[in-house]
């Protein structure tokens, strides 16, 4: 796939009746309202024939958010060939199969819950292959920062119909390319890496700009994507901004307006834009 | 405890050297910049010999959090005998011991992951003493909310110091009475719940007011702790509505300034307030 890609090249389809549910209440006046809420239902993953985990998920991209969950778990290697991937939605899972025969029974007995949403989960060993991380020395325009920002929010989403989700987007440059939305932002990072691993997208000269918080593991997620750059309107944990640090990532929280913080790998900043730009941003 | 209880009885202290980290980094002017940040530490919760799960938490209330996570995983019965809380600082470890001899090995291996953060699990048969619920039928004033949100906002807290942080109240009427952050809103509502647990403070005339999501979980933590009334700024996932409604639990989301929704339990709503009182929410 060429590394110019085409701007939203996947984006939210609020109007996707799938997503969303329409209920009634009563407002804060005290009249009858009509609104939208998001849908989540359990989604459970397996590799070949073991079952991993269930998530709960907008699950409108089933089979990105299994791969890119079972390859950021470090399960799907880079090397695997992936035979097939059948989801059942009857049953809400979806089975990935690999040439190579798999058995993680001993990993699955270990898990730390993090402070991530939905598949808040990391392995021990995910560690190892984030060690050995070497991440580009890409730059990172500060006017990309405000472009992205102003132009992910103006986008048509989940967020702006429903709200109570999180969006995470790939952007190349100042170009926001894969916009995934989910309950749970780490659902939204692993369906990008799907996404990636399954149309062989490179993460060289791309960008996270995600609406969560930057946890740790957001951070290891982003690091063994390969993207050297992770942004958020939201805030940053301490482990979070050790493990960027550890890794090279550059971090930039509480982007807001023209206001942000980077707190790791500031040497990628360059900054060619006058905050001033930014006052329009509405999200 | 007398069911007329101190305003801010437990509360935030911003100011604890364990609960923030000081970084530096550089803004959106390109000046180097000192800022706090939140500090999460893994805390494993024992049952008795058992190894239940690792959560990621703040950690300053590690007893109230054991005590919570197990009483609202009906791994503590209403009945059991608690004969000890042992903190391990250096283990990063919380033992509960019952009288009661435990074993939960075969509900282990059954978890659900959910849309909520940190210790984001429910066990299936949790569901069956939501069913069971019988919340009771107290009104909710709509100037409560107003008021509650504004002392909320107010309240000097972790949110304000270092942001990335979710909060849990439980409140009498307009009062506030249990403040509690964590990185995980369900580690804040899960330590409400252990207070509570240790301290026999009933739930008759309480609600909640959370900054998290209403989701299935928050739902089904609130329902099993025989809170009738939950109030969030932030928005509803469709399964929270529906359970909520199932329940009996008034769901009021996106309270921000005069504004809100109720999407059940509005039976319960007395409109006491004109929403113009409530401009000055600072959340």
């Amino acid at each position: 796939m060429s590394e110019f890609m085409q701007e939203f090249l996947v984006a939210p389809d609020p109007d996707d009746p799938r997503l969303t549910e329409a209920v009634t209440g009563i407002d804060h006046e005290g009249q009858e309202r009509s609104t939208r809420v998001v849908v989540e239902r359990p989604l459970t993953i397996y590799l070949n024939s073991q079952e991993i985990v269930t998530a709960m998920t907008v699950g409108d991209h089933a089979n990105w958010l299994a791969v890119g969950f079972l390859a950021n778990q470090n399960m799907l290697r880079p090397d695997d060939e992936i035979t097939g991937i059948d989801i059942d939605d009857e049953l809400e899972a979806v089975i990935v199969r690999t040439a190579r025969k798999t058995d993680y029974e001993h990993r699955l007995e270990r898990r730390v819950r993090t402070s991530g949403c939905a598949v808040g989960t990391v392995f021990a060993d995910v560690m190892d292959s984030f060690e050995a991380a070497d991440l580009p020395a890409d730059p990172l325009y500060t006017s990309w920062i405000y472009t992205l920002s102003a132009k992910i929010a103006r986008r048509p989403s989940l967020y702006l119909a429903a709200g109570a989700i999180h969006g995470c987007v790939l952007c190349e440059g100042d170009r926001p390319i894969l916009y995934l939305e989910d309950v749970g932002r780490h659902n939204a990072v692993d369906m990008i890496a799907g996404y990636m691993r399954l149309n062989d997208v490179s993460p060289l000269g791309k960008l996270f700009f995600t609406t969560g918080r930057l946890t740790s593991e957001m951070v290891i997620k982003t690091v063994q994507m390969g993207v050297p750059i992770l942004i958020s309107r939201s805030g940053f944990t301490a482990s979070g901004v050790s493990l960027a640090r550890q890794a090279g990532l550059t971090l930039v929280g509480r982007a807001k307006g023209k206001r942000f913080i980077a707190l790791s790998g500031t040497e990628r900043l360059v900054f060619d834009a006058s905050p001033d730009v930014a006052s329009g941003d509405a999200a």
